[in-house]
């Protein structure tokens, strides 16, 4: 237990025994991201991460769609733009495409490859049962890094303690 | 104190002192189902639940609205129609009754049904007092399961050592 | 330390250590309220309390767009009307200044001056790093009340221990 012996300390100490669960239930490029910045960000500082995916958040982690997930500039002030055009055909691609470019120029991983970066470093990933059923899921159709499908009890005990945040 | 007394172990002793309270701010479909599932199992548990509804969550605890709540296709990728479509006549009806049909499925009760279970089960029910004033609202427009309208003081009061969820 | 030394003791000797970090991802009028609202309330019981902005959020902090933010009535039913008619032009507008009227009869003040308000009164204001980044934005761009620019760990630190909402 001291450094002469090759223990390596911990980086924040102060965490230990934190831990933070996020829900994401949000499909939008846009509301995506944010879960795993913050998922990211805690497991690296050495927090216990859990993300939850539920109702539209299972299009993040659906192999069919996780690569295809867009920002939609309909019924988004801050895209500035009237609603009115933002409801034409090909805006909701422009929008998406405006920001894949801005996210990629920070260097940030695309959505799928977030996801397997934000697990390997140790994060729990789950899928709702609830929403599962819902769009007749099977495991088969989620992506690898899904660790298992879970009900709301499971949730809660799993939330012990933990910070929560829902997207 | 033992069993040989009688005494009934609590089904989880370790959420003793547990709370969680859930800020319940969209009047949609699909988002105030999240707050009820989340809040019926918390309270299953035996963790204090609170819920407190404020801005569009007003509709969930309104009399003339609560049994029509609406899912909404447009600024909603993960429905998977263009947005164009999404906002023509008759897609949100669509939508909606599409969802209300799976929910159906999974024997999930409808929304003022789900809200008297929660609220029986032991859950607290709070309206937003400046929500109220706002939308011109009394207390004889929310359900009968609304314990009490109050301002951003007592809820944070209500609140205080709690696991918070904002939906 | 005793009253007779002149000592003032805190309104609420409860909150003593409680801390509220709230994450402002939306720039809409009706998602910027509640997180004021809610900092505002905690700061006055002497909570410790953090407001992050990040995403859609920014406008907030935003010095061109701060005065500006909207409702928009596409994709929100509670708004009431058909969706095809919240997509028309002028629609947004109409809402919006409905809203705001709204929001003056209860005598809420406006959002600059209500961000100024609970700055004053010590909470804390931070943008998000990234999304700054992303949307080119310079310090100068933001508000005067943003304290700092901080990342995703920053903010991680700022809210150990802290309730958390995710607006």
């Amino acid at each position: 237990m001291t450094t002469s012996e090759g223990f390596i300390a911990p980086k924040f100490d102060d965490d230990a025994g934190r831990k933070l669960a996020i829900i994401c239930s949000k499909g939008t490029l846009d509301m995506a991201y944010p879960g795993l910045i913050i998922g990211n960000g805690a497991v690296q500082e050495g927090i216990e991460t859990h993300l939850f995916f539920t109702f539209w958040g299972m299009d993040i982690i659906t192999k069919v769609k996780v690569d295809h997930l867009k920002v939609v500039p309909v019924g988004n002030p801050a895209m500035h733009m009237p609603q009115f055009v933002g409801g034409l055909p090909g805006m909701t691609d422009l929008a998406t495409n405006m920001m894949k470019k801005e996210i990629e120029k920070l260097d940030m991983p695309p959505i799928h490859e977030f996801i397997e970066m934000v697990h390997d470093a140790g994060a729990g990933l789950y899928a709702c049962r609830m929403s599962v059923d819902m769009m007749h899921l099977k495991k088969e159709d989620l992506i690898d890094e899904v660790d298992d499908i879970v009900g709301a009890m499971e949730f809660l005990e799993k939330a012990e303690g933990a910070q929560l945040l829902f997207i």
